[in-house]
């Protein structure tokens, strides 16, 4: 069912994301294909098509492909590029449902898959809760795909390497939930849950840092067999560099050009998101500044005037410079950490390119 | 981490509750014990555990080892407690999403899990959603932790064994997936959407059918070596058991004890939920009656009063007598089935009572 890349020659980590997804495809496929009494499915296959078609930056798949290679010098096996693309499937999962939490109507330039599915049930009265609710279950269809991705027809040596995986992925996924519930939790209007430092660290840890760029290269390298000191070099770069990939998500979440994040730059600040940035600009504010930031944190009917006035504020009290430092520092922790880690050289030439494009990005 | 259950007399069905609920807990305790970092999860893990001991009849578990018991005269091995437990586990995600969808407040006689999460942070302007979207999280958890369940610490005997179960946990996952997805098009306003029988007998197939009593049996047979004609046996008793079933759940939450069944009386009415019991009653409706059902089947308003009167409508039409024939036809059934299917006796008893108490419950 799922074939693996024809190349024989060394992998450029530009090529991953079309590997996987066409793995993704042949998966959706044949999903479709086994379930001929279950036409309804199509629905929920084409949405992730869609949301797949749209973009994304494959930076789960890419680190975990390059976790291998950075231990092994063989091309990846089939077990690596399925655990690819089940990380992949996984986030389909987590921007589905996160977008119904955080009330998020755009999502890579297009609608969220709450609003596409309402779409598709247009004319009917209850149409908006009816794509909130189709949402819902094609949130848990992508989790639960996410898994069967890794299920090998028969058991063999795939089987047991994959079998290797699964303490990772189940670390992966506890923490990128708790990670969310505690974005929901420090989130709100400021009056009433002021952002707070410390709470932002920990969501950045665990809903980014480590989902995003820690597991996804220890998957990788721990399926080529890696030694405790490859995983504690890997995760030495990861985090940092997942905090500063957060932190840029944050700026751009704020500052941003729409137009190349694909996301609406009112979002963060109606949701009342509680970021480092937010929580730096009130400590930095003047009471003037921070009556202004309390008020407009969190208003969902904020207007386009009133972020504006906002964007100004956070740039007046310093806190979009604090975060450009933070960024920066972290950026050459992460280099730092590749000096002399124990990884093959190929892998450490893309992990510095990596974090360079992670951190300067634009969208 | 995993007790196997300490007798070694033939197992009773009444005793297979508890070793699943013992099984699970030890599961939870292991989550957070190994998650010191995450503090957060106790509440997810204290909301899972009350819902377990807010009681539930354990319907799928029971089916599993049972559907051992088919095949097997030995006693069941770990692997199929596990399935057992999983299934369980898997079934409280579908219930917390599930109500969220059907915004049911109510559930085994207490709140439903959104709402003791909202109840969790009150105070909050925003408690209601933060609520719902804590017991999103929460569902999502449950469904990968129902997972996380079967996987083994070591490859073996037991991971080869929990090997086979996976095409039937896919197929079981898919199949309620779309079976409540069909459930919530087919629902709301019956002016809108009137109830339509071809919808809800797919409704029943899937949701209830399938996934409560068909795929639990085959998954503890096929866990035992069954061959196709053991479980081909297995889904001729389950399929006509599963429909009897989910009709008496719909006659239950228009007729039943909500002291006795845990569930509002009123919701099915306000949900406009497309069963057979509310196509029949429009089907065999005069004139008048029909407007009565169309003005109040999905009425989100509807009082206690407008509730009796459509009540008294249902029966008037006849069509609680139908649903009533239509138990008792599918009932005796599965009962045919088993007359010379090959399966152990001691096996075939319980399946019998089984189908008795099924067919006869009051909650």
């Amino acid at each position: 069912m799922i074939t693996p890349p024809q190349s024989r020659t060394p992998l450029e980590p530009e090529r991953i994301p079309a590997t996987v997804e066409t793995l993704l495809h042949e998966f959706l496929d044949a999903q479709i294909d086994n379930a001929a009494d279950l036409p309804e499915l199509d629905l929920f296959a084409q949405t992730l098509r869609d949301m797949i078609a749209a973009g994304g930056k494959r930076i789960r798949p890419v680190l975990c492909v390059v976790g291998w290679q950075a231990v092994s010098h063989r091309q990846p096996p089939s077990e690596v590029w399925r655990v690819a693309a089940s990380l992949e499937l996984f986030h389909l999962f987590a921007l589905i449902h996160d977008d119904i939490m955080d009330a998020s109507r755009t999502r890579r330039g297009r609608p969220a898959a709450h609003c596409s599915l309402a779409t598709r049930h247009a004319g009917r009265g209850d149409a908006a809760t009816l794509g909130v609710n189709a949402a819902i279950l094609l949130g848990d269809l992508a989790l639960g795909w996410s898994y069967e991705l890794l299920h090998v027809a028969r058991p063999g040596a795939a089987a047991r390497h994959l079998h290797r995986a699964w303490p990772l992925l189940n670390a992966l996924r506890t923490e990128t939930l708790v990670g969310q519930y505690l974005d929901l939790v420090g989130s709100g209007p400021a009056a009433a849950t002021p952002p707070d430092s410390a709470t932002a660290w920990r969501v950045i840890r665990y809903k980014t840092a480590k989902y995003t760029c820690e597991r996804p290269l220890q998957l990788g390298a721990h399926l080529a067999g890696a030694d405790p000191k490859v995983l504690a070099a890997l995760s030495a770069y990861a985090l940092p560099l997942g905090e500063a990939f957060q932190l840029r998500d944050d700026l751009l979440g704020v500052f941003g050009d729409p137009e190349r994040t694909g996301k609406s730059v009112l979002d963060d600040f109606r949701e009342g998101k509680n970021t480092v940035l937010a929580a730096t600009a009130l400590r930095l504010a003047t009471p003037a500044q921070a009556r202004l930031l309390r008020a407009g944190l969190g208003n969902r009917a904020l207007t386009g005037a009133q972020a504006s006035e906002l964007r100004q504020v956070v740039t007046d009290t310093g806190a979009q410079a604090v975060v450009e430092s933070l960024i920066g520092e972290r950026f050459e922790q992460a280099l730092a950490a590749l000096d002399h880690a124990p990884l093959r050289p190929a892998a450490t030439t893309i992990l510095r390119a990596m974090a360079a494009g992670a951190v300067a990005r634009t969208s």
